[in-house]
Parts: C-alpha cells; sequence; structure tokens
C-alpha cells in the first residue's frame, strides 16, 4: 500500500479541511453561538474546553463532503454539521462519566474538572441543543435517521456496558456496540448530508453505506493499534485495552479458538481482571496463533473497501476521492 | 376554599385517568414496546423499574386531554403521550444520578440498583427514543416545540446545580429553574396536543400558558408542603428540602428581607450545610416573619388561577373543566 502512503503526505482529513475551510469556519460560529446559554454559563464553559479540545471535526466534514458530492447549495450542511458535532460532543460527555476517564486528547476530561453532574447535564443540553439545529432544517427524513442514530448509539452504549468483560461476547455484539459507538454517527452524518442535497435513494443508501463501513473499519483500526500501534503516534501505550480488559475485536476472534487452558486465560485477564506480568506479551502470542491479530486486519480491510466501493454509487468529484482516500487511510495505520 | 376540596371527592387526576383510561392503555403499550431492546437487556429493566413504579401519567394525560379538547381523532395524541413519558423519565434517571438519591416513590432507585452508568446512558436511550416517537408523528411544529422543551429543561437543570446553595438565587433564577425541572414539559405536553389537533395559534399558546403555569403552580405548592405538610400524605419529612440546603422559593423570599444576623444563619444553615438542632424551627420563624409563606403561597394561587384563565381561550368542554379543577388541586394541598 505504498502508493496510498505515498498520497497520503497530505492526509485526507488535512485536504477534506481545507477544502471546506470556509465552511467549517461557519459550523464553529454555529457552534459556539449554540453552546451559549443565558442563564447557565457552566454549559459554555465545559462545551468549550471539549469543543476547542483540537476535535478533528470529522464528522462535521463528512456531512459537508456528502452535500457537496451531492450538489447541494444552501447552508443546512452547515447546521447539519454543527449537529453532529453537538451529538458527538454530548455523547464524549457521558461516555466520560461512565468510563471514569481523566483524559481525552491529552486534556483533563471535564467530569474531572468540574463534575459528573455537570458532564451528565451539560450533554443533555448539547443533546437539545442539536435536535434544536436539525428541526431547523425543515427535514423529516433528516430528522428520522438522526433519530434512529441517537437511539443506536445509546443501545450501543448499553450493551458495551452489559456485555464489557463477558466472554461469551460474539463478533455480532460486537459490531453492534462499534456500530453504537463511531459508525451510526458516521453514516448519519454522510446520509444526512444527502438527504438535503436532495439525493437519490440509491445514493442516500450509498453514504450511509460509506458512513457505517468506514467507522467500523476505523474502529477495528482502532483495535488493532492498540497490540501493535506506535505509542507516539496513537497517544496510547500498548496494550492499554488489555489492562482495561476491553474486548476487542483480535481477542474475540482469539477466545473463539480457545482451548480450555486458553480460556482459563481469558476468563483470569478479563474477566476477573487478575492481571499478571507477563500477560500482554502472552495474549499477544495467543492472538497471534490463532491469526486473530491478521484476522482482524482483513476484517478492517475489509470494511474499508466496502466503504469505498459505496461511493462508486455517487457522481464523479474530487471530493468523493478524498472520501475514498480517508477509507484507505484509516486502515493504512494497521495495513 | 371547601367547595374545591369537596369536588375533589374524586381528585381531577383521577377523572382524567378514568376519562381516558382506554387512550392510557394504549399508551402503556407504546411505552412496554418502544422501551424493548433487542440487543441490550438492561434498557427494559431499568426502565420498566422507573415506568412501572406507579408514576401518575400526569404528562401523558395532559397531552391526551389538550387534544381531546381540542377534538383531535386520531392516535398521534398517544405517541405524543408515551414521548413526554419517555422524556419525563429519562431526565428522573439523570436527576437521580445528580442528585445521588437513592429512593423514588418509594422504591430504591435505578443508580443504586443497578449503577450510575446504566442510568445515564439508558436516560440517553429513552431520550433518542422519544425523539422517534415524536418524529413519527410527522409535525415539525411538534418537534419543534419538544426540541425547545428539551434544551429548556437541561438548562434548568445545569442552572439548578450552579445556583445550588448560592444565596444570591432570584426569584427570576428560580422560576427559570422551575421551569426547566417541571414548566417545560407540562408546557410542550399541553402544546403539543392541541398542535395535532389542528388548534389555531391562540389556543395552542392557551395551552402552553397553561401548562406553564400548573408545572410552576405544582413547584411551589411542593416547595410549601416541605415547611408545612403532612408527612404521611406527601412522602417527605417537613424540613428535607431544608436539610438538603435548597433555596426554595419560601427561602429565597425570606432571604431577599434577611438582616445581617439573619443572612448569617441562612450562610451557616444552607450555602456552609452547618445546620443544628433547632435550626429548621428558626429557618420556620424567619419565614413566617418575614411573610414569606405566605407570599409564596399567594405565588402559587396567583400561577393556578393563571392557569385558569389560559383555559378561557379554549372551547368549552368537560375535559377544559377537568384541567381546571386540576389547577385548583394543585394548590389545594396549601392554600
Amino acid at each position: 500500500m505504498g502508493d496510498i502512503v505515498d498520497q497520503m503526505a497530505t492526509k485526507p482529513h488535512d485536504k477534506l479541511a481545507a477544502r471546506f475551510a470556509a465552511k467549517l469556519a461557519s459550523v464553529d460560529g454555529l457552534i459556539r453561538a449554540r453552546m451559549e446559554s443565558r442563564h447557565a454559563p457552566r454549559i459554555p464553559q465545559v462545551t468549550a474546553h471539549l469543543v476547542g479540545a483540537g476535535g478533528k471535526r470529522l464528522r462535521p466534514m463528512l456531512t459537508l463532503a456528502a452535500a457537496e458530492i451531492c450538489g447541494y447549495q444552501g447552508d443546512n450542511d452547515e447546521k447539519l454539521a454543527a449537529t453532529v458535532e453537538f451529538i458527538h460532543t454530548a455523547t464524549l460527555l457521558h461516555d466520560d462519566v461512565v468510563d471514569e476517564s481523566s483524559q481525552r486528547r491529552g486534556r483533563a476530561t471535564a467530569n474531572l474538572l468540574w463534575d459528573n453532574k455537570s458532564s451528565i447535564l451539560v450533554g443533555d443540553y448539547l443533546f437539545a441543543r442539536s435536535f434544536q439545529l436539525m428541526v431547523e432544517t425543515g427535514s423529516l427524513r433528516v430528522l428520522d435517521i438522526l433519530a434512529d442514530a441517537s437511539a443506536t448509539i445509546a443501545e450501543g452504549e448499553v450493551l458495551q456496558l452489559t456485555a464489557a468483560r463477558d466472554l461469551a461476547t460474539t463478533e455480532d455484539i460486537y459490531l453492534q456496540v462499534v456500530r453504537g459507538k463511531t459508525a451510526a454517527l458516521f453514516s448519519a452524518a454522510t446520509e444526512v448530508g444527502g438527504v438535503i442535497a436532495g439525493a437519490g435513494d440509491a445514493q442516500c443508501r450509498a453514504l450511509h453505506a460509506y458512513g457505517d463501513a468506514l467507522g467500523i473499519a476505523f474502529q477495528i483500526a482502532d483495535d488493532l493499534l492498540d497490540f501493535q500501534g506506535d505509542s507516539g503516534a496513537t497517544g496510547k501505550n500498548i496494550g492499554d485495552d488489555f489492562r482495561e480488559r476491553k474486548l476487542t475485536l483480535p481477542i474475540i476472534k482469539a477466545v473463539a479458538q480457545a482451548d480450555d487452558a486458553e480460556r482459563d486465560f481469558w476468563r483470569r485477564t478479563i474477566e476477573k481482571g487478575d492481571q499478571r506480568e507477563g500477560d500482554l506479551d502472552h495474549a499477544l502470542a495467543l492472538m497471534q496463533g490463532h491469526g486473530a491479530l491478521d484476522a482482524a486486519r482483513d476484517d478492517a480491510l475489509d470494511w474499508a473497501r466496502c466503504a469505498g466501493a459505496s461511493l462508486k454509487e455517487l457522481p464523479a468529484h474530487p471530493v468523493r476521492d478524498m472520501l475514498a482516500d480517508l477509507a484507505d487511510y484509516v486502515v493504512s495505520r494497521v495495513a
């Protein structure tokens, strides 16, 4: 995949950011305006801390890109881009409470700086604000898509909570969790861009499929990087997920092929959380022995290809090419 | 107000429940169906615990009543009734986490039975489900009203968090908090009933005003009952709010008239939380001395009258009379 790495001299994300610089500035303006609260200054404080913390605005760019490819003229794409970023920010606030996180994007989390209560309630406020923004577009279909995405996100989060550390977790459950965590908002972000542009059903379905596959590829790659990444590039230490007893895809695949002794190992380290010196190396050896890392990598590449293939339904467009590059890029980190 | 007490031989709430028994059964069916989750059984467990816990379905009845008065034929009123109950349930789940409550309606709270994480995420799920339900009505105006109500609710909750125990809290801030806590969902519940019935603007505004005033009257009465209620009837002990250092309306009014020594008292008991034997009695004496309890009672009665007056904009209807009785009833407890 050397050619892809070369193309990435400018990362596809940066190309998109350059292409949509003006619109992204408007989106940021909307976000700033709508996170204000006349009565409760805690709201913009918490929100600014998170929104300002170097987020990549990936979801807003997906909406702007989809609208542009489908020929949209207008500014509802900016409202929807701000909408998806608000939904994303709301889920991050709640996630950090649920995960008891103390760091995000290299900064202290809001639940640490203020308290869990503020994170919960400001998250609720941002979700309500996102809801107001999308209503302003006047499109019931957009509302329908974002309502479904919101339900999938919340359901996935609950599922993740209850399936956590349970060795009975299947790849199906994993996929459902990943859709909630990442793919549902990606696919809604791209689909609503097509919908407001008046794209046909096949194109809207293709945009949805692209976002869904991109999100899944992204998440599997993230799982893999935990076992083979370069901590300087990812900001994570090798094995963090293992130490946090997360059942990521490579582990699920290794557990599915485990013999009795191996199951005992996974039960002890993941279910019971009794981890000792050398366990991470042993886990890696088990995953390699069963080809679980390679299989997960193949899955990630398949999903990225699926994302790329979905784009063929859309009109040829330089932004379409950027989205194709983006799908390749998210897995190039593990290819 | 003896005549009102007589009319209350059957409480207005019970009359409404009898009148809408069939529709309320459909609403309960919708709630049960929509709280299901194919993937995450924790969701219906948590929801059923709360929804089944003897809630009075007051908000759903307000929607059904408003739609009926305005001549609605159809079943979107049931969807919206389930919607407002879901929003209400979602806010209760988050409130109980924020307030660290262990009891609600005489039962252990979900955050105690399961954990805070489940309460946060299931609350998010119910909010998303409510959003799906309201989209199904196909009315952008309904979505607009409920989006605004959601933002007011969340903003009020954040405001309550930051204004808590701050003696600088004014009656204006108090009203804003009460609108978030109670009145915004009451007024949205009544207004959307009129909107789906195709009622004119003046009637929809009147329905909004009724719900708003009813919610405020209800909340002020609740504040008063904390200082003069019969714990058997309210399920609360006299002075619970005081012990929890809540700046309710009677205290805000007393603080506004406090001399230096009295301010010191309020600062110690409410701001610092240093409460001693006899403080509750002293607080009651201060409020009585300044006529704060009487003034709060007058406010509650004014809001109830305002609710009743709003109804005059609506067509004469037996259900309209029940809503008028309901407004009298919520303050009859303190009159």
